[in-house]
């Protein structure tokens, strides 16, 4: 059982608005903080979130559009200041790379910790740790963009302890045998692991989409996402103009969820001009149901689907 | 009668709170904008604050510290994407203009208006226009570090007219002949000037210190200000600590305004570790009468002093 929340500490599209920063995400997973995208501004979201400034972080830029990646100097800057000394592993294309580098050499602040640069340079495994991967899918948008999915592996299906009770197997090592899969014997029998073990339980998947609009390849790498964030920087009338700055409307992203099978979708990247966002969020209900905009500082937790 | 405002638009140190941005101020004089200082997020105290996208624009920045001037990148594209078309002149040392350079590079953003960088090597004159001067003195910080004077010329005298008119000169040509201080000859009498015009009144003379210790220099600078914003980031208790990291206790600006003879001082750049500035204020008071905090979205008049 791992705990994970979504935080959005940023939902506005190109411009901040009254209520709505620039675009910034994070998933605080167990014991983890996985940032996507780092908005100008998202800090101080950061900050009224609580977020806990020196734990594990691996922070994913989708593009190097200033309303993506800007804050991040902030951020670094803030959480060196808060007295943070665990490393950072920022994962993007060359150009943010360039753009952290240029700029701490420029503004020359210290950091009391590390920073590890990772280049994107292409679709596929972005990283990957024991329980879980991300992994980046290109959109399609004015610059090279990138779409994340955090995907966690499956987890051991339930031991059975009556089962294993009944076939007197003593606790311990065989215990631990069967549960990562392995048969074993006791007293000259086979005893197959998936009678005393279920079958393996799925994990999360969570899709983070760039700016962009919505394609055939994006509809297949978020596929059965327990929750999708998908760019709807417009509404339907504005359906030309999304195409036009290579964005998507609301009702795109829902078209988008409801053919990749996800189980909930957030609406986000808003347009300044909505300082209501409910339009968007109707013309998405028409198509998919469990649709809800994304807002500053909201919270969503992830259930397992079982 | 040139109205004239300031508005603060980031008042914090170093790190952004629930109530405060980072730092920046605008003097809003007649049809001009002259930002002092972009910090992270200022961009969306400009919009609140429905500052004008598209008047002349001048921009100091005094140092380049991430807190004073990341968010100059995000103002600048917004206030592209907002129909931007006249120029903005930037002031700061040559690192202001790397950082502006690298990052329109980097980052690739396209703007509408041509972006003028002008380079501050040392103290003096930084532009100066038809009726007022900019002028830079250097402070004492980690690094190099501007404060910033906003002087208005002289305004001519009052005109008399009960005596003009004692005098039979006609309206017109010789009117502005005697207001611009030179003297005509009406029935073969010289007519002095003086006679009919008072004496040049006073402009109005803002002081605005970038991140810095309290200086003799500064206290030259800074004189007989009809407003003084100056760097008041920690309280008596934290006066080692202002003295490590070169900034200034609100009462050595006290001290210093006092001794400047200024009119009246703001305190701002507050350190984010007081969520309550009015501890600050009353050290100030007891040592300078008309003193108050700067406050995000604050606005201050600022009259001629007759």
């Amino acid at each position: 059982m791992t705990e994970m929340k979504i935080i959005f500490l940023g939902t506005s599209g190109a411009i901040p608005t009254n209520d709505r920063n620039l675009s910034s995400i994070v998933i605080w997973r167990g014991d983890e903080l996985l940032l996507f995208d780092t908005g100008e501004g998202m800090q101080r979201n950061f900050i009224k979130s609580r977020l806990p400034m020196n734990k594990k972080m691996k922070i994913f830029i989708s593009h190097i559009h200033g309303d993506h990646c800007i804050g991040l100097l902030g951020l670094l800057q803030t959480l060196s200041m808060n007295g943070r000394t665990l490393p950072i592993k920022i994962y993007g294309d060359a150009k943010v790379s360039e753009f952290v580098n240029a700029n701490l050499r420029i503004i020359n602040f210290y950091l009391n910790f590390e920073i590890i640069l990772y280049v994107i340079s292409g679709d596929g495994l972005v990283t990957s740790e024991s329980d879980y991967k991300v992994t980046c899918c290109q959109g399609k948008h004015s610059i090279i963009s990138y779409s994340f999915c955090l995907e966690e592996f499956d987890r051991p299906g339930i031991f059975n302890m009556d089962i294993a009770r009944k076939y007197h197997i003593p606790e311990g090592e065989l215990f631990s045998k069967l549960q990562s899969g392995s048969d074993i014997i006791i007293n000259n029998k086979i005893i197959r692991s998936k009678r005393i073990v279920g079958p393996p339980r799925p994990g999360r998947k969570i899709g983070i989409s760039g700016d962009t609009r919505p394609t055939k390849k994006l509809q297949q790498f978020f596929k059965k996402c327990d929750v999708l964030i998908f760019d709807s920087t417009f509404g339907d009338k504005e359906r030309l103009k999304a195409k036009q700055t290579f964005h998507s409307t609301a009702t795109e992203a829902a078209i988008l969820a409801s053919n990749a099978k996800v189980k909930k979708l957030f609406l986000t990247h808003f347009s300044a001009r909505y300082s209501d966002v409910s339009v968007l969020v109707e013309e998405a209900k028409k198509i998919f149901n469990d649709v809800e905009s994304a807002e500053d500082l909201k919270i969503a937790e992830v259930k397992y689907s079982e």
